[in-house]
């Protein structure tokens, strides 16, 4: 008789490990084989931290630095294909507008990955981050790529979150629009626009570059970005708030 | 008999394309398939816009994104195997001492790459900037992986450039040793040493840290990273300079 509270127990245990492997299926198109990394994916550093034993039981941080770097490559040949006339420029900020810390958040709150992230809400700040969800996204990419390789993490990022959920289309649209509304605005308004660009060296061998919009040599609005065009749209999109246009 | 001095044209392309066939299956390991693929990843700027052609004929710096996203990837993958109790700061700082522009360009002649790439010298600064062979090998390996997959994209890299070339272990310590260096010289001198520290968002979502070493409160040396560890590192690494250590 002793046995039977150990078999409820473990009946338990399996009906959640197969809701969660139901969930994974479903949401990445393919039942898991290592279980085990698809729990390390959704273990906020809060929960970690709270059981005290750090350097033990692992976050999923290690997985969200793999998963980053898979995403990354996927969306850039994603990229390098849909746009075959477009410059390095263009490719990288269309990029970082897809894998950017907020949109992968919405991306992950689309896929519902907020009701498997376990954290400990106790634990304030870095546990309501909002970059919680967004962080489990880019570990489940990772996992995804170990438990089931390359081709696989391909097909997830494609097909359940880029195609799905991206609207490039738009995205490449907005990217355009900033620049010409501001000059358009300059325009219309009898004002000389020029950008003053500035670019520094950062860790890593890139290079950062810093744009600033003057309006008649007055500067209205900076911003900063890893290619000279990221900066200058950052820069236009800023002034045009400023300007309340 | 006209038809002769054409097909010693024919000849002599043929030869110089078997010729760098060659030196790609040297340096790769595979024989390639779309040659092509190869020509653009040697293909610097320089000799893009002399042809006055932009937009037509393409440089390799498409090839060099999609390239450097790969090679991100695997070295990440590399290092979270290799180091499987490690912090996610740790593999982030690793995989950009391997990575970054200076050891990419030292890798790249280890390679050999600089007597395939075809730049113009007459150009100026962009032509005879450092980074030129680094990019051809990060553009070299997106083309691997276009004409070959992911597979042997991550076989070249590992094979061919990390596990050859690449000390990863002298690497570790090296890392280790700036601060705890740093530590040994204030305690030997009676100096009372501390790390300001700043984080500030950067576009992309990513946060960029500033270190200052501060030597009974003045500051002597300042590093930034994209993380904690990697700009108190650099930080230290610089004020052991300064203090001609």
């Amino acid at each position: 008789m002793s046995g039977l509270p150990l078999f409820g127990f473990f009946r338990r245990m399996l009906g959640q490990d197969q809701a969660f492997i139901r969930a994974i299926a479903t949401i990445t198109g393919r039942t898991p084989s290592n279980v085990r990394l698809y729990r390390l994916a959704f273990t906020h550093s809060s929960v970690v931290r709270q059981q005290g034993e750090q350097g033990r039981q692992q976050s999923n941080e290690r997985l969200e630095f793999l998963g980053d770097a898979v995403l990354g490559t996927v969306v850039a040949e994603y990229l390098f294909r849909k746009f075959p006339y477009e410059q390095e420029g263009f490719l990288t900020e269309m990029r970082s507008r897809i894998v950017n810390r907020e949109s992968l958040n919405a991306l992950a709150l689309k896929l519902g990955l907020d009701k498997l992230v376990q954290l400990d809400p106790g634990q304030g700040r870095a546990a309501r981050s909002r970059s919680v969800n967004g962080n489990a996204l880019e570990a489940l990419v990772g996992a995804v790529y170990l438990d089931q390789g390359y081709k696989a993490a391909r097909r997830f990022v494609l097909g359940r979150i880029v195609k799905p959920y991206v609207d490039v289309k738009s995205m490449t649209q907005t990217t355009a629009n900033f620049k010409s509304k501001l000059i358009e605005w300059a325009q219309r308004n009898g004002r000389v626009l020029r950008y003053e660009l500035s670019g520094e060296p950062r860790p890593g061998g890139v290079m950062e570059f810093s744009a600033t919009v003057l309006l008649d040599e007055e500067a209205v609005a900076t911003g900063m970005g890893l290619s000279k065009k990221q900066a200058e749209q950052l820069a236009a999109e800023r002034a045009l708030e400023v300007l309340g246009v």
